[in-house]
């Protein structure tokens, strides 16, 4: 594995592989590197010949500095992962080189940017097409793995994507969970022990309101998951969406369109650590 | 050749070439094609394996919607010519292709894009480079080349490339001339037989202005030029400022940058048309 720094470096490097005619995919990770990245690079080595994973904490999709300061910071282990999983190139560049001028464009796509994390984080969706489309032009690959368990920011990527007419496959991968259901995430770190006892009970309480489709309207299945949640001592819901798979416009009976997902932000804790997760009904 | 005006069948045309390690050169036009253009695709077939024109005449560089609805068209004539000059790949996607949603994205790089044309015409280097930015994610061009009438949009490209990352070589080509020295431009066309028979002063004033170099200040410099040719009968000068080659930004002695450029914007004859052309000093 090659650890690189620099743009030029990268794209010299694929520069090569391109011209031998090697398929490229991409990881886009923040780092604080967890089997769930893991997943996304396994699957990216076993379909492309070449595999880049960024490394990159992208100021510009954090709208709150608190949050960014005490993001996870583990460089090295993070390197030890790829290497370990059979990446080609580990991209890690700074600041400076991935902004050398302040990013003044905007990227709008209601309501799919719009709603949910994009109302609550103001700018989050913004600074990840920011980040997502400088990534894209650096690699230019063939493949881009995303994890679902941040599902809107599939939905605003493919977007994105659709609208710039880039050239690159979006390849939507499983969100991969703890053993007791909670979805991994690079925040789950920051919770204390008994943060992390409780943290569970939102995928469970989501499973269990899927018993409740299609019998039961929405409204219905929303306010299960929401007060059940909020029973929980030291969970409490920031909003739990029932929208269109696709669009995430808001769903108001189950035929309103062909996939209807559930979206969740849960506050953890005192801190509090928000945890964000997600349910499929159709 | 092959005309196309559909990204998705666009991308799976290059996506072969590119599978079979060839090289690709892109030729940005808003069509209405003369010599100008014909060097430029020259030069590309010449570098490179494969060469990708399009012609879409970007609404969104258009601050003046009347110079957009009397801007030449002449599809068919395009195409003849381009099949001629050995492009591969003609490029006329509709509108509704490139903008499926309305373009929100801001660049801002000041001052290289905020003077001259940029102050003239507000918005019109945003436009560029969202279609440029556009093209370069459907094409992924090795090369892309840009005929250097348009100075100014070479220097706000070049400034987008670096900030963005992409990694396409920008290829400024040189300014081709009819025999009197007029600046090949598709809005020549728009000049009536008089108006044709004065523009030529423009470049005439600008080389004997060259004759001042360096011996007299850049201020008497730019004097000449304005005084010299706003006393053509029918000629206008608009802005003629004397700048940095690289940044644009205006200088006042001639040690100020490593490289010197006059750049002129002059109003022609009565409806006007606005010509625009330039002189390297150093």
């Amino acid at each position: 594995m090659k650890t690189v720094k620099r743009i030029n470096e990268l794209q010299t490097l694929l520069g090569e592989f391109r011209a031998a005619g090697k398929t490229i995919g991409l990881v886009p990770t923040m780092g604080a590197l967890h089997e769930g990245h893991a997943s996304l690079v396994d699957r990216s080595v076993a379909e492309n010949d070449v595999t880049v994973v960024s490394i990159f904490l992208n100021p510009t999709q954090f709208n709150d500095k608190s949050d960014l300061e005490r993001y996870p910071r583990t460089l090295e282990a993070d390197c030890a992962l790829l290497e370990k999983h059979g990446t080609t190139i580990a991209f890690a560049p700074s600041v400076e080189e991935v902004y050398p001028e302040p990013d003044t464009r905007v990227f709008s796509y209601p309501p799919t940017d719009s709603v949910m994390e994009g109302a609550m984080r103001p700018g989050h969706f913004n600074g990840v097409c920011q980040i997502v489309s400088k990534l894209f032009a650096y690699v230019e690959p063939d493949n881009a793995y995303f994890g679902e368990k941040d599902y809107q920011q599939i939905a605003v990527i493919r977007r994105m994507v659709d609208d710039l007419g880039m050239g690159v496959n979006i390849v939507p991968c499983p969100v991969i969970r703890e053993e007791n259901g909670l979805a991994r995430s690079s925040r789950n770190t920051l919770l204390t022990k008994d943060e992390h006892d409780i943290a569970p009970n939102i995928y469970r309480i989501m499973k269990e309101s899927k018993e409740l489709y299609p019998a039961h309207p929405v409204d219905v299945v929303h306010d299960y998951v929401v007060e059940k949640i909020n029973a929980v001592d030291g969970l409490e819901v920031q909003y739990f969406s029932i929208v269109d798979g696709d669009t995430l416009a808001d769903v108001h009976s189950w035929d309103e369109a062909e996939s209807v997902v559930g979206c969740i932000t849960v506050y953890c804790g005192a801190t509090p650590i928000r945890l964000i997760d997600h349910i499929r009904y159709k």
